[in-house]
């Protein structure tokens, strides 16, 4: 990747256009809020898809808190460089990753970085890894609006839209609807908003009761006039699953949660390829 | 805070240091990761700080997710000017808070801002605020170890220590670990690691079980060998209360969440003031 470092901006801009027009949809997974289940939603998705027979891709745009490897059991992968640049690790089902985790010397080193340096990190991501034809891309964002949601947003010109994710909570709803409202300024469509951890059944008595209260998901979807795709449950085993690398919905494929998380996939192929 | 956007970095520095050194400590809160109650035990932290008899303020450092106004039940506050700066506003027990949602036109509102502009009213936070005199200051970090974190540790050049929190998964000891290496890389004081949401007991049934399987608070403590101040079970009523503005801690005095802050706060106030 280095060897490309002092080519243009408007270089880089043309060779982003060109290796993402090779892939035919590009979704950003976004919530604003840190810890609401993003990556388990990403990955999830991205191994249902690939279940159904697309090829699939995952950018993990968290620089600082690097996720997407550890959910689906990628650890230490060997690079190669290619003619067609850094080649990204394969992981089940054929699901090619790349993620910050890849390039540090150790599991737990952080990378300190402000944000010029992880805006042109994220374009290395898009310019420079040879991520081919893909069907679908999932692009999972980090927390927050600015450095690499803006540079993501600036640099895949044509993303086929944004999935956003929240818990129940009022203090969720809150910053969520900031996120949203970003995907609104930057124009990138919003495919809808799925509802993660909500109500939990006791393994002892199975009684539902609420962990985390509230509606954040129905609410935002109403308040700003965005598809809402949904509720999630909230059930141990996915930390298991996402802890140890196993991806939940093949692990799990008739559990409320995988039932819900097939229902939100079957939804946003309809969205996106216009089937059914 | 306009009148001064002329100053030069050493004039900021310079305030910074005053302001500072009127303040006795000066407490980052940090996990590295969202969604790990981080806001929660930040004010909570802060109410037993104020009923203890401190003098509180609680700087908002998460410029895109603030949560802290929110927690401590303050909407819309009318902020002022006095010859010592911006007022901060007050919350329960005249604890001074400052945070970017006070300077928001509306709640859902991003700030989609790169990370120069973040460093920049990080400095403002510091230099421009007429905190006064205090015995404690918290600084809610938002996660990611980017530009909110290097500012707020290369601005206020005599942190007292830092209080790490994380969720008990190994996805969360993963992403933890690194803002731990990032204090230690920055000479911050660790005071300690929290693990916040350990198990939850079913209301119905009474049984103890998990939600978020592992032990990653005594993991990181015993691998990076730093402090462990204890665990902070799951309890649906501090999103209820987070949610409503109203302090738990207070709402709550003698359940098993308040009894573990208490217990942290103690030992808290026995590293920094040397007391016990």
């Amino acid at each position: 990747m280095t060897s490309k470092d002092s080519r243009s901006h408007e270089e880089l801009v043309k060779l982003i256009d060109e290796k993402m027009g090779l892939i035919k949809h590009k979704i950003a997974v976004v919530s604003g809020k840190g810890g609401v289940g993003k990556s388990f939603i990403t990955t999830s998705l991205a191994v249902l898809a690939a279940s159904a027979g697309r090829t699939v891709g995952v950018l993990d745009a968290d620089i600082h808190g690097p996720s997407i490897p550890k959910a689906l059991g990628i650890n230490n992968p060997q690079l190669t460089i290619s003619a067609g640049g850094l080649e990204p690790a394969v992981g089940p089902l054929d699901i090619k990753v790349i993620s910050t985790q890849f390039f540090l010397p150790g599991d737990d080193v952080p990378l300190i970085w402000r944000g010029p340096l992880k805006g042109r990190l994220i374009g290395e991501f898009l310019s420079s890894v040879n991520w081919g034809p893909l069907d679908i891309l999932f692009v999972d964002l980090p927390p927050g609006t600015g450095d690499e949601a803006l540079s993501i947003a600036q640099y895949i010109k044509k993303l086929t839209g944004a999935l956003i994710v929240t818990i129940p909570t009022s203090l969720s709803k809150l910053v969520v609807k900031k996120a949203v409202r970003f995907c609104m300024e930057l124009q990138i469509p919003i495919l809808g908003i799925v509802e993660n951890m909500k109500e939990l059944i006791c393994p002892t008595c199975n009684e539902t009761y609420t962990v985390f209260p509230g509606n954040a998901g129905s609410e935002i979807a109403r308040e700003l006039g965005i598809n809402y795709l949904g509720t999630i449950p909230l059930d141990p085993r996915v930390s298991e699953c996402v802890d140890s690398g196993i991806p939940y919905v093949l692990k799990y494929p008739d559990t409320p949660v995988t039932k819900s998380l097939k229902a939100m996939f079957s939804e946003m192929m309809r969205l996106i390829e216009g089937n059914g």
